[in-house]
């Protein structure tokens, strides 16, 4: 998506270790206007594939997941990262390891609003080691729901996350796929 | 605002300690069709203020903030939660006591997304004993940026967060005030 990569070399800040801040537009600040062209191009891609539902992820996939439901006319639910000791009975839940944070989390979704009826569109900002759209892939798969694809913003294609969810068959449609990083600040992609 | 009223009666629960989950509608599973009402009735509240930004906090703020941008044709900016034991030097933090979690956390917004020239409109789902918005205030305060209002989605107007703060001469515009609340699940509104 032209509109989104110009804006990726614009405003996108690298630093080492293969960071990509787009937080002035995506995922601190946030471009609705940007979104409401991603929510037209995820539309366009995933119109046929019945989707009833989509699913994302707490906190910065919540903006995205919602302009991104109006062109399906359908709810969101997001996954919630578990902040206390115990898990609750009524849930479905599984571990997400953040790089960002060097943290393990416990990311639950509530078995009321995942059903085996339920055709899924799952909707995040990033995909790189592909934790976090893998374990939203598991509570999907524990509810009996089915997966109609995942709708990335931002797929870091220099690492192995998008590659080893589309192995499992899986859609998988990323409207900038970044190929290289420099820490000079080139961007190149695919 | 009657549709919102009637659906916290049809879809809200009520548990001990005063706790109301909306989280079929509004914060866990979101009706996005619900927040395009929520955003035009906040427009009608506060078009005429000038606002250029919103300003909120994640997690469930950061849904109903981006609808509610599209109405006002402005970004959102989301405060974190900060989950490092250092906060970054190009930050406004504060601290926000969360009775839910019954923790403390820290709460940032990076320097660049807030400025003296900016006119913020504040959106979040819940106002109860006001932590959150007190925090959010403190944030647009440091910044030297104008506070335009706060448009709530649900008060619970028998605690002291809506008093408190609309004392400091603060608009606080709340769809649905609720006056109490009973065990077994009667709900009256302002």
């Amino acid at each position: 998506m032209k509109l989104l990569e110009d804006r990726i070399v614009k405003d996108g800040k690298i630093f080492p270790g293969n960071v990509l801040k787009v937080d002035s537009f995506l995922n601190h600040q946030v471009d609705v206007e940007l979104l409401n062209e991603v929510g037209k191009e995820f539309y366009r891609l995933f119109k046929d594939s019945g989707v009833n539902k989509i699913f994302t992820i707490e906190a910065s996939g919540i903006g995205i997941a919602c302009i991104v439901a109006q062109y399906f006319n359908v709810p969101v639910v997001f996954a919630k990262k578990s902040l206390g000791k115990n898990i609750a009975a009524d849930v479905y839940s599984t571990q997400v390891k953040s790089y960002t944070h060097g943290k393990v989390y416990d990311v639950i979704v509530s078995q009321e609003f995942l059903s085996k009826d339920d055709k899924i569109l799952i909707i995040d900002d990033f995909l790189a080691m592909g934790c976090a759209l893998n374990g939203l892939i598991d509570l999907i798969q524990a509810a009996g729901a089915e997966i109609c694809g995942a709708g990335i913003v931002i797929e870091k294609a220099f690492q192995d996350g998008g590659k080893l969810i589309r192995q499992k068959g899986i859609r998988v449609e990323s409207l900038a796929r970044v190929e290289s990083m420099t820490d000079d600040g080139k961007i190149t992609f695919c």
